[in-house]
């Protein structure tokens, strides 16, 4: 039973028979055909031989199988996490070059091993940090620069950078060199990518076709770009008309390969391996939740750490690079009835058999085609319709969103992810220790007790009732002490002070710190400090320290108690008393 | 009135008369007698000339009192950002040369910029960051290295370091070269001022003095410690017989100085200052409420980090560095009747004078006097109730200032502060994306609903009620979704599921981006969301989005409504269904 949390394909391989056999067959068919074109456009994405595309869609899948606890999720090259490996190896060797290759081998590596220890060590938690518009803001931005970057190569022009401004005017400067024939083919191919995808499952189905069938039918869309292009480039001879082309693509299953340990490289690829490792997480994890809850299954998300990070070991062993469970792959895979992950090692076999025996057909297909795939593959990345939401729901939101997107763009994928984490955290923090508080008073004929700003409720000069709706913890337990002797100097006649705990669920040591504090500071201007309403659980604690001893009031169970009581002693404790207020002294108050 | 509020003195000084400058004065009188030995002492913990210790104590301070709003804090040359002077500027040049003097103005001005800067943007909360065990912690550790460090000047030997591994093992490896005189002298005056600090007042009341004169007068002891041992220098020529002294102190005023702009220099002091600066701060604000609440008078935050930064941004340009609010002087100034920052101003007056007449007499001074002067003061530091109180309220916290304890006596203060930070916030941020939640049942005959765990409650396996005691952030949208999912997994007959929000203070984006989620694949798994108890402003907000119109079920005032209602509801649509699930296929739920 240990084990198989582990490896959870103890679990499903029991139930394995014949039909669930011929399901995952058929999924893992159409999963292979629509990966081809894509692992070969997401490789040269990341600036590496298409073939490495290949390689990270085969046994990456079979670890994640092994591992994984989604039955649907379908591993590989994605877009983004192609994107910031190109930044990251960037920052090493110029793209295609035999350091850049080792480079993204030990960013696949490093990332492995941070996600396998995140899931071994249970830190998925870290992944929250990416807030919903962050992640949001940052793939719009992301696939807005590799839709970009793709220009140049269905213009047929040299282009480079990985932010916008470089990306631009880099490709404006070399607007002049564009190739009419690569502009044909690619424009040809994005329009009718774009068509497949909005009307060929409509035509389908008036041409009798099933919703299901056609809708899996249109996925082989790009297989049919890929052919026609190919073939109008060996006919047409557009080649030697300067077309750019994949060329040839080593015919072999993955090699072995083992990354660099080399200290250097590997301090400056730690915090990129980082960040595309969570981002990776983030998305993977949506897409698993999403699929399995359609079938009410459950995933482990620490344990998808695991499966991931296997991934990406695997990657590293065998001439790939970074990997992550891709949305539109696993929804194709989920649509067409995979039922276990035995349908991505099937799919494993596929891509395998693509490598080994498809890769002289891909000589003469023309880059411009893979571009297309790439641009309308990232263009629905591009959400327009969030933002709005957001803006209306939230500005703080909106906030932390429109900075993610406007870094991502003007200074690349890294500083962006960093700035909007960091937003995100500050304002978050920032909330936190400025928690919502209320000056509380009773309800006439009632035991209830109400913010005196917002209802007519009963109060008395000596005694005030503070309602904390918030945790008491070391971020707000410095405004705690400066609201509280900020309303204690604002009234001056002041006997006793009630903090009203019913919507306190925990106190830290801070925050027990400065309750102490308070309680001396507030017996030194004669207010006796109280509590009411404390929660069960904190009470627990609380009996562990000082401060019921050292409190210079009482707890008290119910706040009704504390007010009806304090009015009674403070009516026989009123006698004048000489005051240390200058101001008071003077009459002044 | 605006202009009262960053100059707070156009407020006291309206006040101010004969009686308040007569306390005034007696309170700078005191603090000035107090200040000259400590200032040079900490001045050389810092690795600086012993004068520059007096020239931080002059212009800083005024600068103060024309921007602080505390009346009694006396701003100066601290024990523990000294030490963290020492650290930082150590890594630019070896103590004592004309370079380190330089990057300890450099840091007294960032550190000032910094401050006005947080000041100005009121980012004071970020200084919220350092929990109470972290700050109690590094105090502790900080006093434990410098007491060590000062052993060397007690022994007259030589030490090095910045932790304590390297400052022990240099100690000892030097212990043989320790001077006969000098131990004696340190010895000396470390019990003396033991004695003074303990035996001295109760000997003083027990010789009628009244208990306040005899408090001040204690604090005269350090003053006599000075002058005893500066006569038996003189008188015996032990300087001669090797006993260091404290030498040629130039007679002036403080110079001018400009911090250099050096951009090298500020990016390698940049994390330093900004760690001092919130120590400093989080310290001398500390000290400031305590004073402030004990006449029910109020400081304010936001400004104390303009007037901080001011003293700062003065030491830099007198030839000082780095300063802040020191607890002792402070209590000392308010214990002897200093009414407003004019005390300071006269101590300031106090210092310049010493600066200008004093300093021949201090040539004889033997420095291992200073050092018992360090040490007896920092032991005060060392505080080891608060450990022990911890430990018993929460381990979480412990763990955070153990650490931070660890981390500063083996590697320094730097990293000491910045792994105590880092724990807290990951401790924080852990807590904060696992909330406290329940399911709920009706408890009989009422309309309350309790945890099912807790009470013996009514509940239905057709609706499920969770109520969850947290506001609804990014950090916990995550766990939100899965522990909602898991819950739904775990009842096969569920049809309505009910969030109970009666806890929850804010819903952000992520979070209702989960609720949309969880609301879409309940819907999937044939299960209704409704909400129930939603607050005012709450429901405000979702009103603004699309989540009230997309619910598959209601949002209901009261919980007990919902609760009766789902429960006629599940009645009347209560018919086999197929299931999805096959364990359920197969009968076994």
């Amino acid at each position: 039973m240990a084990l198989a949390r582990y490896l959870p394909v103890l679990e499903w391989g029991r139930g394995y028979n014949r039909t669930v056999l011929t399901n995952d067959l058929v999924a893992a068919a159409i999963v292979t055909i629509m990966l081809i074109p894509q692992s070969l456009a997401y490789a040269m994405l990341a600036g590496l031989p298409p073939e490495i595309g290949l390689y990270a869609s085969i046994l990456p899948i079979v670890a994640y199988a092994l591992f994984g606890t989604s039955r649907a999720l379908a591993v590989g090259p994605v877009a983004v996490i192609s994107l910031m490996t190109l930044t990251a190896a960037s920052a090493v060797a110029p793209p295609g070059s035999a350091q850049f290759i080792a480079a993204a081998l030990v960013l696949a590596f490093m990332s492995g091993t941070m996600l396998i220890a995140m899931g071994v060590l249970r830190l998925g938690f870290l992944a929250n940090l990416l807030s919903h518009p962050v992640v949001s803001g940052f793939i719009t931005a992301s696939g807005l620069i590799i839709a970009t970057s793709q220009l140049k190569s269905i213009l047929g022009v040299k282009a480079s950078g990985e932010a916008m401004p470089e990306l631009v005017t880099t490709l404006i400067a070399n607007l002049n060199a564009t190739n009419m024939p690569t502009l044909i083919i690619g424009v040809v191919s994005t329009a009718f990518l774009f068509w497949v995808r909005k009307g060929l499952k409509p035509m389908l189905i008036r041409l009798g076709l099933k919703a299901r069938t056609a809708d899996l039918t249109a996925k082989a869309g790009p297989i049919a770009a890929v052919a026609v292009s190919t073939l109008a480039v060996v006919l047409l001879d557009l080649e030697a008309q300067g077309v750019r082309v994949v060329g040839q693509i080593p015919q072999s299953l993955p090699p072995f390969t083992v990354p660099l340990f080399d200290a250097a490289l590997w301090q400056q690829l730690a915090i990129p391996a980082l960040l595309l490792s969570v981002i990776g997480f983030v998305e993977s994890v949506s897409v698993a939740q999403t699929l399995a809850a359609k079938k009410r299954q459950r995933i482990n998300p620490d344990q998808e750490l695991i499966g991931l990070g296997a991934a990406n070991v695997a990657a590293s062993f065998t001439g790939g690079y970074p990997v992550t469970g891709g949305f539109a792959r696993s929804v194709v895979n989920f649509d067409a009835g995979a039922e276990t992950p035995a349908a991505g090692a099937f799919t494993a076999v596929g891509i395998a058999i693509a490598a080994l025996f498809l890769t002289p057909l891909l000589a003469s297909l023309p880059i411009a085609t893979l571009a297309a795939t790439i641009i309308v593959a990232v263009l629905s990345l591009v959400d327009l319709k969030t933002p709005r939401h957001i803006w209306r729901y939230s500005k703080p939101d909106f906030a932390a969103m429109a900075v993610t997107v406007l870094v991502t763009l003007l200074a690349g994928v890294e500083p962006g992810v960093i700035a909007g984490v960091g937003l995100s955290l500050a304002l978050f923090l920032w909330r936190a220790s400025r928690p919502h508080a209320a000056i509380v008073g009773r309800v006439p004929e009632t035991e209830h007790f109400r913010n005196v700003k917002r209802h007519n409720v009963l109060t008395d000069p000596r005694i005030l009732t503070i309602r904390i709706d918030e945790s008491l913890t070391y971020l707000n337990a410095r405004w705690l002490e400066e609201f509280v002797l900020e309303q204690v100097a604002e009234h001056p006649r002041l006997r006793h002070l009630i903090l009203m705990c019913s919507a306190v669920n925990g106190i830290d040591a801070s925050a027990l710190e400065s309750l102490e504090a308070i309680n001396h500071r507030l017996a030194d201007a004669g207010v006796k400090l109280h509590l009411s309403e404390v929660k069960g659980p904190v009470m627990d604690a609380l009996e562990r320290s000082h401060l019921v001893a050292d409190l210079t009031g009482k707890i008290w169970l119910s706040q009704n108690k504390a007010f009806a009581a304090l009015l009674v002693a403070a009516e026989d404790e009123d006698v004048p008393r000489v005051r240390d207020d200058p101001w008071a002294a003077r009459g002044l108050i």
